[in-house]
């Protein structure tokens, strides 16, 4: 027995869901959770399924050639799959600040997030005593204008040594190089510490208390080229009153940051997060 | 054409989607949106499905027929069945509290409930005008020790004439007597000024108060024949701090039972809750 | 015996607490409730306190007279006050939107809000109906291009005439005219149907819906000359999913709007609100 | 320089905040926030004021005498005092669970817990190297029938030793001992991971699940006599959807028993918590 994660985009058609479904059930599949959606505007279809199948009926590598050659190319989807209990390997790239760092590495420890981590990246030095007091590999690689270039590739290659299918920026104050958001598009999450796209760029809890707004919030989302703007994953926000000074709007910040990329990073690892266009499909 | 929402329960087995989504395709149907659950631990499939089909293909009832036929008898379903754009009637009970009654008129008159509301139904005669100013009928029918038999046949025969599917209690601050429980099981909403199963009973707030709570809530579920216990629709809460009064968590919690009232009252026109057992399957 | 509410702004200094508290206590008084807060930065002090007097020891005039040849002065205060059973005139501005509006009148009629309600007003004659339901007068002043500045007068001249303290933009679709926002200053509340600042201008929920954020919000402000940009005094949100079409995103956000405004409705009736720069002091 | 922190519980009187910022004010200090609230259905007055004041002008000890056998004596006060930079001296107990070890941790080490811990005891071995990766001692003593006298004495003993003011439990497993109780009243905080008073006891996320409710919460709570039903100190809640088992809502609570407690704790450290009754006045 073994079960497997289809993850399904197409353009939208009739008879789609009958198709795998019975691809599925042909091949002595069960279903056991199917999630789906229609943007009609869009005529985009997507659906994230979970399935148990037999080994001795169909081998893993058997279903999806099958399925490759089957509703794959018949609906001409972009899909992916994955074992159910395959642990993605996610990198940490961190800098200064160790809140969102000590919550996924208690997460990780306490078994919550079903991932491998096999390195801790910054650029700065400060954090290696969290890395080792959790046993977890921490390289340094500063980044200063002039060793950009130089630190990209070893970042790369660092990426690429280990296998790492994610990467977490847990408030890793720089921005990431193209090659690396080229390399692992929709596979870079970062946390930003505000309600996007209210209050983007670099300080935004300054932001939130000159305007004096009630609420803060924090935003997950993926890295694209351009700054605070790619596709949104989670999203919470916080009450805050005006008696409330900038020092506790970052402590109230602190907890949200924590929760939504928690969540996010969970959301990404289930592969339950689709990216379209600049939004994202999340099948809660 | 013609859309129909599709509600079925029955014991889990392996190709239920399967059989189902092939049978809409094979009707030359469109599966718009789909949502499925299985509850492992109690064996239970629970799905809910929009399809578009053509009369021409297709007529409703031989749609109807064949899926009785067909998927239904093979998977002992417990189904339903309804056209996407049917109006269901639906009856509101009050006693003398208005707020709640605003509010679901409020929201008929501006399109946001699919429903009609052949009347207004009380045990007082409190709430004649704002059923006036809706331009909705209003009865009155008083409920005493001595009357409870006769006022409860007067009821059935009302909610029959009128061809009633569903009944709100608007903060109804009567027993439902159990022929009316009887012949509207999952039919009949009622709110409950807490967050249940905190503070069952007549005085809530009074009880949130005297505990110290930090937040009040409130809960719509069916009405069932133990009272405050029927299945949960719908919660939500909100803050209340030391110095509110009694009052003010009164005030606090009547918004709250409007947009949770509401909400309830949306998910079932909409046929998006499944009841088995004592709890809920909310499609959102 | 009377009570009073008074509202103070003044550059912090030592003393001003124990000389306003003593004050109230020389003339006999009671101090019900006392919010203060300082803002260090900026050295500002303000205080809201509600006190119950005799009328025997000392007249609410002669109170007045007092307090403001005292303390008032010592501190060169920016001060006023109220009785604390003090009904303010309201005047509500509506367009062809009627949630905001439903909701006010259904809060009024209840008891919720203390005030006067002399008119509604209106640039369209859509919601008359709501207006002769609840029997409250209704206006309507078309605005054109053409007859704005004779609009402005018109309005003015009702707001004199029926003598209100404050207007309530209940989704009214109009830019307020400077004369207006002079001489209501702080004292326009209008609903914005995003959280501010994310989503300024005139279709925010397409702006939301086209982000992908996955939380939405309503924001009340004082109105300023600049559009969207005045005191923020409540905001709320509610989370959505990528499932919700506009329209979704639409009457999810009605709720919040109905809420938030009906809230910072309250807290100015209450003179719980005090202005500063941009920004809003709230004593909840 | 140095600042104080006052809060007061007396029988509610005309004059306490002219009596007690007048005194203040004579000693040259200068009140740097102050609130206050009134019981009035019990004739309760509650104060907690920050001042600023002169070593000069008065010490410390000076003050306090001084205010003990002026208002405190003149008004009845149960009042207590501390220096506004006073870090607590805070032991956490633990049993297995570790989520909220590491999330106070977490915060202690980031600076943003204002207390010194001196120990972590628990019942059981199993968080040893927790306490060792965040350099605290760590003291295992187990809890048996037989050996519970024992261990009572030992744990009453440690505290005494280490001075300690406050007691947080951290998921700590077992009935605190009488003795404890009454020699930390009001000062041993407790998580319980639930929305009390509903599902009070061991398993509340399974009655949860049981009972089908669609939101979940957590309480921290002062520890009395009577299980689960102390003071209420701070509370939260989290939206579950039908489709998540028992084990996913004991993820999503145990995210907000570590915010819930970690804000209790925040509250009970700046001397904003208040108990009065079965009640708490949380001054935030």
């Amino acid at each position: 027995m073994y079960a497997i994660t289809l993850v399904i985009q197409c353009p939208d058609k009739k008879g789609i869901i009958a198709d795998v479904t019975s691809f599925v059930y042909a091949h002595k599949g069960n279903i056991q959770y199917i999630d789906q959606y229609v943007d009609r505007e869009n005529g985009a279809f997507f659906m994230r399924l979970e399935a148990e199948l037999n080994e001795d009926n169909c081998s893993y590598d058997a279903f999806i050639n099958a399925f490759q050659s089957g509703p794959a190319t018949a609906f001409n989807m972009d899909w992916s799959h994955q074992p159910l209990d395959y642990k993605p390997r996610m990198a940490v790239f961190v800098s200064k600040y160790d809140h969102c760092l000590y919550d996924l590495l208690g997460r990780y420890k306490s078994g919550e997030l079903a991932v491998e981590i096999p390195f801790i990246l910054s650029n700065h030095a400060d954090l290696a005593h969290v890395a080792k007091a959790f046993e977890i590999p921490f390289y340094h690689i500063p980044v200063t204008a002039n060793t950009k270039t130089k630190a990209t590739e070893e970042q790369l290659a660092m990426l690429e040594q280990h296998q790492i299918d994610f990467i977490v920026l847990a408030r890793y104050m720089q921005i990431v190089p193209p090659a690396l958001i080229d390399k692992y598009t929709s596979n870079i999450i970062n946390i930003h510490h505000s309600f996007l796209p209210a209050f983007p760029g670099a300080k935004p809890y300054h932001s939130a208390f000159e305007r004096g707004v009630k609420i803060i919030g924090a935003t997950s989302h993926y890295v694209t080229a351009e700054l605070d703007a790619g596709p949104i994953i989670e999203q919470d926000v916080a009450r805050v009153l005006h008696s409330h000074k900038v020092a506790q709007l970052v402590a109230k910040g602190r907890d949200l940051e924590k929760i939504v990329l928690a969540n996010a990073v969970k959301h990404h690892i289930a592969k339950k997060v689709l990216v379209y266009g600049n939004k994202t499909v999340v099948f809660i």
